[in-house]
């Protein structure tokens, strides 16, 4: 059992903006010298979240109807009352989405759906750099 | 330290279909060797989340009402324009939930409350077979 | 590769009330003799969850107010029509925020943003003393 850490650097747009990060997993866990075992993908910051989906244009819009929808942007939040950046509800969406996934691999294959993606999602309201956590272990 | 992978096969309804799949994870967990450790669950696809409910028929219900409310079958998606299969819905339901939870053992024990269960949620529209992954490391 | 289990015990307020874990799991890594890996961070219970959030008061409030735009406790339940304890929003609440995350480490200093803490939140009517439990794994 081995356990080896790498990062990714992505741009984002801010604003619900989706970055599709499978190729540079996949890329990750087949250099990375281990056959079996699973890695965790981990977004430092508090107003971005990690999750899956199938990664085509109708869905990015979907899934920011839906953010506007349950986590509207334009109520009133405490968080910007305080602290005036008008992003509370950057920070109430990646709170409820969530900053891990693990995902398992088998002979250095990702054991992801065929249409089913690795996303990071920038709920902020500007556009960022940041830095993506991958935490591979296995044997 | 060891990892082994073990693969779930589950037959779902969809439209909301909750499996409770804690004694297969349980048995599988205890006929593993490793004493203690974590497993990861792993749902491949994007129409189907994982997640932990007391697993009573009330609040299958209950969560069945809150996806309909929060993110409806009946309002414009637009996947379901580009693709016409008619489950957009259920794939931002699947993404909001999330396709993996990770869970430690002791003593080849699960650390699962005693009202705790694990759950396959299917959003799909349509009944599916599936494969749930389970990655056991430990020692 | 080791890997270590703790608990921590923890007290709360129930209805929202958040618990900021982050000192003692960072402590926790710092003790565990592991320099690099990761840490499961899983809340045992149905009716808690888990994520990462800006802890600071404003925030706290914007969280309550979201939980009970989407998923009100003044609605009918199933679950509360079974079993009367008046809880089935705190169970579905805590199904879609999540019993775990995974947040890796290294050179034993958790990867996390600067303004980013590791929180519970107790979703449940009534105050309680519950236990997290930590899974440490690494090398």
């Amino acid at each position: 059992m081995t356990v080896t850490c790498k990062r990714i650097q992505i741009s984002t747009n801010g604003q619900g903006d989706t970055i599709n990060v499978t190729p540079d997993i996949a890329r990750e866990v087949n250099n990375s010298g281990i056959s079996n075992g699973s890695v965790t993908v981990f977004i430092p910051g508090s107003t971005a979240g990690i999750t899956t989906i199938e990664f085509e244009p109708g869905l990015m819009i979907d899934m920011k109807d839906m953010w506007d929808r349950i986590i509207p942007s334009n109520i009133d939040y405490e968080h910007n009352k305080a602290w005036g950046d008008g992003n509370g509800h950057s920070h109430i969406r990646a709170s409820l989405q969530g900053p891990s996934i693990t995902i398992p691999f088998i002979n250095k294959r990702l054991t992801l759906g065929t249409w089913q993606q690795i996303i990071i999602v920038d709920f902020d309201v500007r556009p960022r750099s940041r830095e993506v956590i991958l935490q591979i272990m296995g044997e």
